[in-house]
């Protein structure tokens, strides 16, 4: 694929579309470099799929909404894979495999799905070299090439557990492992509230501009006065926490998250592990491997539940931001981009600038915001309204992107969301609290 | 109960506060009357708790919050009941009964339970004859009532799933069974928008006034124009939509809905069940017993989930109003009490009056919005803080009371919360819509 | 029901059954002489059912297998009770309530089961009165009589286990607490074995006479010389097995028992409480009370599982007997009548006689033996033949009845069964082993 | 492994131990030849384990039992493979992954695997050519070997379920798809009974000689007289008693089994599917791949639970043999083995000779038996001793051995056990009944 030549002068849109398609196949194609056909079976819980079946269901995408309905003579790939990779489509067909069954996918073979991903680029390449693809066709693909990277990002995560459960523990990336420094010193930054807009303002009339479903409308919101923490949490502050008993403390906690810290036997965030060898008694596995946490003290917390953000914010005396105080506090800040995936270390490093940092990237950062509509809010039509809007209820917003989210695919109105007792993304804490000039 | 003479002169709020207390007691103890002591000992589903334990729980609450703190010399009923009667108020120690075995409680019998209401009953007279009670403890008393108010609610509701679940379905209560009347024909009720106060504005200053926690503190927000329907959803239309296949429909539900329905195979809301004895082929279970649902048509639809309420509400192409919309509106609207408690029906009649109507009453109102914090909110302290912060995750807010909600027991800031696919309350659908002037 | 008088001359055959029929209802009657309406509601565990579903259950045994075939003209006491109190005889119907629905029994209520068992009285006495009732309805009756002395029995195990769930943990009956004497001394009692008898030798011809059918047919079975402990195991010495850290050594174990008892956190027998008040750290839970170990170290150990019983044989180098072995035995060993209900201890006493002792009463003892079919078992015809043969799968034989049963009840030939993880029962330990004239 | 040349001279019994040991580990090998990488991942029940895990299992069993304590100067493979592939060998240590973890073995890689067979291969090769090798060791050698037959019939109906669970049904091997032939009519064979003897006559001093534990000690039964069918039921046979609507009847079935269709919507035997291309509305998964029920309707019915089989008897009036009476058949019989693993059609055929025939190989039979130990069985020492004797409950006894089996493996004493409601192994039905010389 890394050496398409691109044959024909098409339409500059065009051409600009099939670079970032081409692109976001690739970041794909390489994380999986190092990984085996058997390595790209597992699924190690039910939040995550194997590698394999992410390159598939990717693909699938653009073979279905892409190239089906728009490459006129296009012949799929397979016959059966229509339905085998589709997910939760629900309105597209009933016979949908399991969930559960993606861990028996030994067939098709990884071989077979490479040829897959081959077919559906090249024939996504001979759609954009056409003359005049409808505009429809145009943001199917941009939508398929952010779909693209959230299963990216998903593939990362899912590789990280798969990796942990296994016995042997193995390293998916060799990283430096460098003392971090410390963390700037914690401070609040605040701001007057007051009337302000939310939401994606999506030009309609550019192809290439995108957002989610959800990022609109655009709309008016009144906030009181806050103050957000200038960095995210790091593990040492977390470890007071812990040591705290925080874990044992029922005043402590939402009434669901009490009831899962005791089911699960949870005491600190996934992937610590008690140990003899670093002075703290903790590790933290990360896609480089084993990390004592003393080397880690200064990096932001990451894997926790909103359980635990929201209980660490009641034992600070603080709370989480909203999602409308978290994203007006973004547009207003100057944005960094150094915690994305494209800076490569696959850990959330330790906070070093001024002024609010940490905003986008290094962690998903729960808020106290559920997952609901905007006002106004309207599911694309047909199945692709299947997107966002069906899971709003019982999940709570998360923003800003992690170290695994690509840097083309984050934005300060980009909204996550996840049930409150999931842990196995890069998700951390920034602290919020009202802010009155009496202070 | 009802003979007991106030034997004494005290301050006019104690006098007041006496009078309400011993009516709330007596509201709880007049729902006993045709009950059981084997009645009061059923648990049907695992929402509900045995009658029996209402009736205590609801006595430790004064016991536990008022009495042991504030009558010098207080001897406890049972030395036992200290952490029997305990629900869930888990920062007063860990010898909590598990919810389960609730229906394991023979003992202490409903005749012991009786002794112990009238043992409180008599000692809370007592103090409230006291000169100079403190605040503090008017103010436990008043919390004490609500709280009684909230069991009497619920133990209504209780009572209604356990004779379903009985084989032989006994009735609760005789009722009149006549054919309703036409539902007012529905209409859309605007509203303006734009910022806006919500939120109880307690007088802190008077012990009598009263909300709980989570409905302060007021505060503004903005809100876009909006349309309300005039009435509840009734159970007509919502068979009109049952008749659509709704129920089979993928597009029209949330996720986590559809897959609500397909596990517990939902085609109807609870209380209804298919009959070859009226002409619309199902029949629906009362606290008056079965009815037809062809004598029903035009009464509020009510034992709906948040799931069933959404896609009813997507079916008909509007959407459920937000809790401040709710309030707002109900703010604005003159209110009726006529669906409450009181009227005795203890099931929703059809809409009979203009304007924006059944908003207090008749049933709660699913809301779209999930069940957080207000801006500033901060829970009591202690262990009443408990009652109602701890929830805020995974739930929805209600709004409006129903037909087993006492009049002096609901307000408009009222925020009552469940999950989404709770269904034993009396729970219906108020419908919502934007509203622009280019209609 | 004690002052009925029989008031006709009929059949000394007849008029024997009568006395019996009514002695059994009594004793079922007198068990709940001290039960509320609401004890009796209790299920609390779901092995168990509640009291007044027991003496509902055993009066539609009559109703349904003698009074409606052969009484003429007889009227059911309710249109519902036929399904309603049915069991588990599937071939009745379908229509059956489910076994976890027992608690929801509030009604029919304590009154009418009285109701209900008074009218079978009277109808069963009426027919008994009669001249030549066919043999038919006299051997139904005596199975009737049977299976109400099976529900006797269930009856106080249920109830025990109902108000040791209880957090008041009531008593049923007040016993007398002297400290146990010394129990016998052990020895190994020898049998040689060789080509013997087993099963019940039926006298077809006399309609009172009575087996189980799985009692049947008596054949012949081939026994290595073998030797049977002469007493029970006691507490004292299952003691020093838990001592020994027989719970966490998985050599001592089945698979499935160490998996049974890891998952169920057992350390102990059922009923066994670690305390603070005794001697040797744990009290013990009985029908009158909770008594201190160390008064009971010479009573036999009850309230385990064939695990336990079976780990309990390994540790001590032994093993437990086959159903053959033990028959056999019993039949060789003058009975003794001393551990029965009718002696009204309601717990296992220490032995104190020579011999072979313990084989009939104190605990029910776990064989070696699965439960399936003698050769050439058939099953009654009918619903009736539901009775026995449909269990022959993963359950276990026990021999000897206990505490808790009838002395008409049980034989040398009578076969209960149980899964082996049962022990809500008194279950107790049986020692065997080889027997060589080499020793 | 195929080219190994025995380049020393020892002792007859060490070469033909070498020889068979070698033949054992190159038909495991043989069986993973055409299943990939990939494949070799599957767990899709929880019965089974994934082809790899096998392949190393039975590996670990040679390096812990033989090489390590036997060959001087061993050298494990690798450090953690000594607690990696412990499957249940609880005495050795606690670090036992759980089963459910097996499919997340992305690594090690099968790769590694395959050369940790080597490395054993070439290890016990090098032991058995030194000069003296103890008994325990060979004895050792020969159980492992045993071992690894097991796990080679387990590694064929493990894939076969996997195969089946994938949703495009892949092919292990293709097979010739005749139509079978007609099968040997029904006739009875008859047996006298009396005291007979069964279990294995164990020659001790032959090192070579081999059973199980659980076959010991040989002993005298006491058997009435009995017959058996002279086959293997048939599929058409089976669908006589579908198509009586056998899966729906009560009577037909042990309570248990009742149970396990219900809640397993049970219709047919496991691989049955219904289809609309064979004249008989079925087809049936096999190794092969999917056949039509017409074409197999003579082929011997397997993959049946013991409830189905058990079924089906009383159905036809009959019964399972006892184990006692299925082993003195089988050794009266003249033994033939065209059924067994090395005859290569992996899926049953039809009876075609005289006489008792199917006793071995075909499908295992269930029996009457329960799983427990013969009188005077005492397990092997050690860790050794949880092979067998720790499964004794709960389980039934199935005689005869498979198409799976390799012809080595198998013997008339030979004792298959599984918990009554398997499936997943090649498991069929063998009628008996009682014979009198009246009829």
């Amino acid at each position: 694929m890394a050496t398409t030549v691109v044959s024909k002068v098409v339409s500059p849109v065009q051409a600009t579309l099939l670079q970032r398609f081409l692109a976001a196949r690739q970041a794909t194609e390489d994380a999986c470099r190092t990984l085996t056909a058997e390595d790209q079976m597992v699924q190690s819980c039910s939040e995550a799929s194997p590698t394999k079946w992410h390159q598939a269901h990717t693909s699938w995408f653009f073979e279905t909404f892409v190239l089906t309905p728009f490459l006129r003579g296009y012949q799929p790939f397979h016959p059966d894979f229509h339905w085998l990779f589709n997910s939760y489509y629900r309105s597209l067909g009933n016979e949908i495999p399991e969930k559960k069954l993606r861990a028996s996918f030994s067939r098709p073979s990884l071989e077979t799905i490479v040829g897959f991903r081959a077919h559906v680029n090249r024939h996504v390449e001979e759609l954009l070299q056409q003359d005049n693809v409808p505009d429809d066709a145009l943001r199917r693909i941009v939508l398929g090439i952010q779909h693209e990277q959230q299963h990216l990002e998903l593939l990362l995560t899912d590789i990280k557990h798969a990796f942990f459960t296994n016995p042997l523990h193995p390293i998916y990336r060799e990283a430096q492992q460098t003392a971090d420094a410390e963390a700037t010193p914690s401070r609040w930054v605040e701001f007057e509230g007051g009337i302000q807009q939310i939401g994606y303002p999506l030009n309609t009339a550019d192809p290439l501009d995108f957002c989610f479903d959800n990022e609109t409308p655009q709309h008016r919101v009144y906030l009181q006065p806050y103050a957000l923490e200038n960095r995210l949490v790091t593990c040492g502050e977390y470890l007071a926490f812990m040591n705290d008993n925080a874990y044992t403390r029922a005043e402590l906690w939402l009434s669901e998250g009490l009831d899962t810290i005791e089911s699960e036997g949870w005491e600190s965030p996934l992937y610590w592990q008690r140990c003899t060898d670093d002075s703290t008694g903790w590790r933290i596995f990360t896609l480089g491997g084993w990390r004592g946490l003393s080397t880690m003290l200064a990096t932001p917390v990451c894997h926790v539940s909103l359980f635990e953000a929201d209980a660490y914010a009641r034992w600070r005396g603080c709370r989480l931001p909203t999602e409308a105080e978290w994203e007006y506090a973004a547009n207003e800040a100057a944005m960094e981009t150094t915690g994305l995936l494209e800076q490569g270390g696959l850990h959330p490093v330790a906070a070093t600038s001024d002024g609010l940092t940490q905003m986008l990237g290094y962690t998903w950062e729960w808020t106290a915001s559920a997952y609901t509509g905007y006002p106004g809010y309207a599911p694309l039509p047909g199945a692709l309204g299947e997107y966002n809007g069906k899971f709003m209820s019982s999940q709570m917003v998360l923003r800003g992107g992690s170290v695994a989210t690509p840097a083309s695919h984050i934005r300060t109105a980009y909204r996550n969301f996840f049930t409150p007792g999931t842990r196995w993304q890069f998700s951390g804490i920034r602290l919020a609290r009202a802010f009155s000039h009496n202070e």
